[in-house]
């Protein structure tokens, strides 16, 4: 009997159907026992005889591979690769699947979330009034100002159509490639990043984890920025650096910012003590239907794998060449 | 010289113009020396011998009145008429003028972003991850619920149209007349307010407050909201009794509020016990470009009043049927 192990967490919480799917398939089934983010080494030892894995964001590199002697699939629940080295996978004949699109729209929305909030200091005042303390922050509407968006697929698109319903703020727009399809959307300007920096009243971070976007945001791009500046990362932890962003606020540079992902997760790192900076733990696609949709994407995925269908949403090979070739 | 008193603050915190425009016309004003909202005594110890006064939402009631012997007009900052007590403003000849339009956009861009925090449980996880704790909340999105809009004005209106950005949320809509210029709008339909509570995800309340909404939300209402509803009041205290609303929360009821206004302000009751109840210190009309505006147009209107130029913005006589009708 084919052996599943499920390391994302939470899994089936809100709904079974993947589960239910797993059984009724006769496909036995582990969920993380760790109930939390495992390390290269914990999943390491504990992958050693499953087939198939559905997978988080946990690392899945060579020395996982080594370890797992079984492994033929991986089934990532969500969009990003960062955490799987694929030409490994290739070499080791292991088949790699992903959920490219459910994702989506539970990110963008909260990123739309995470700006309005900033924008009008809605986390201090709600920490201010529940010590007591009443004070009329002034705020900002998105139509008065700026918005740079670096990395314009799936999600970033989906911020920006968000963003059409709220009069006309101007959109910058940063990707490795202009969507010429979008050359209709109004007040919107394809430009470089640095551009973006200095420009932009509010930055959002939608692009993948890669050698490219590791540390993209440092230090200098952090001062390059407005003073009043905010800067989102819904994305991938590393892509801002941690420590330079810490820094940065903690000389009062920038009016907020918004961090959703981190280096290390679970994160308990010194971000925290910037009241300023809001964090959030790794929620952007938490939602209900599109974690459910996630889920049993990945889970139907593995199920198809296990029982010779033909595939859905293989990694396209782009993807590979990403990691081969750096970009 | 005609004397000004200016209630509202802050007030040309972010822009001198309505300032300056007072001193070019050779108009004296004191900003309320208190700087915070004034009480009714307060108020009534201070206004004796003002012309004009340029008001928040302070009381400005008979013994208001009855004190200020000099007053010949009311200059509102903002919509609400709740706290000038305008039939006998009439009685005494003054003259009554507020500004409509301007705080509109800033209210309901603030409503959209509390609806998202408070559906993904920003606040929350912020709170705890600043206190070292990961949780992924889970959430839900817009298009995926149902939302009601009680009081479908200037403000209501907003609302609905940025909710056209997020897909196509349901919305469920209450007023006392029903706007038929929005029956083109896709996925809205028109209900009393018992539907509203007993069918809407988020409750969203954009009416004024008036003897007929005043107490509107109570302890019935909002039990006869769905468990894991969201009721938010950008509009005004004491349309949602706020003792009622900390008592069916307290005993676990809803999964979250969002409250930006009260019965007395600057509020410090117990709300603040209510971790899942966002508290905002009557933020919504507090962005830069809104408040100018509101600030410019209020004392425009003042000038004019005081060189004998037509008026612009004279309250209407709804406004003062809705007071005398207790409609």
């Amino acid at each position: 009997m084919p052996k599943v192990l499920i390391t994302t967490i939470p899994f089936a919480d809100k709904n079974r159907q993947s589960l239910d799917l797993l059984e009724n398939t006769g496909i036995e089934y582990l969920i993380n026992p760790f109930n939390k983010k495992l390390t290269e080494n914990e999943l390491a030892d504990l992958i050693t005889d499953f087939d198939v894995i559905i997978a988080g964001t946990e690392p899945i590199t060579k020395k996982v591979m080594d370890n797992a002697t079984n492994l033929k699939m991986i089934s990532r629940v969500g969009i990003g690769l960062d955490s799987v080295d694929l030409l490994e996978a290739k070499k080791s004949g292991i088949t790699v699947s992903y959920t490219p699109d459910a994702p989506a729209p539970a990110v963008a929305e909260l990123t739309i979330g995470l700006m309005l909030t900033l924008l009008r200091s809605v986390q201090l005042s709600n920490m201010e009034m529940h010590n007591g303390k009443w004070h009329r922050f002034f705020g900002r509407r998105l139509s008065e100002i700026t918005i740079g968006i670096i990395g314009v697929g799936r999600i970033g698109r989906g911020v920006l159509q968000h963003l059409q319903g709220f009069g006309l703020p101007k959109i910058l727009l940063n990707d490795t490639s202009q969507n010429h399809d979008l050359d209709q959307t109004s007040n919107i300007e394809w430009v470089d990043k640095d551009t973006i920096y200095q420009k932009a009243d509010i930055v959002t971070i939608h692009t993948p984890l890669t050698t490219q976007t590791k540390n993209m945001v440092k230090k200098e791009q952090l001062l390059s920025m407005k003073e009043d500046a905010i800067i989102i990362n819904t994305a991938r932890g590393g892509i801002i650096n941690e420590q330079d962003l810490y820094e940065v606020m903690k000389d009062g540079h920038l009016d907020g910012a918004a961090i959703d992902v981190f280096n290390f997760e679970p994160y308990n790192g010194k971000l925290k003590e910037i009241r300023r900076c809001i964090l959030t733990a790794h929620m952007g696609s938490m939602s209900v239907d599109c974690r459910t949709r996630m889920e049993i994407e990945a889970t139907e995925e593995a199920v198809r794998f296990l029982t010779n269908q033909s595939l859905e949403s293989v990694v396209p090979e782009e993807e590979y060449a990403v990691q081969r070739e750096g970009l």
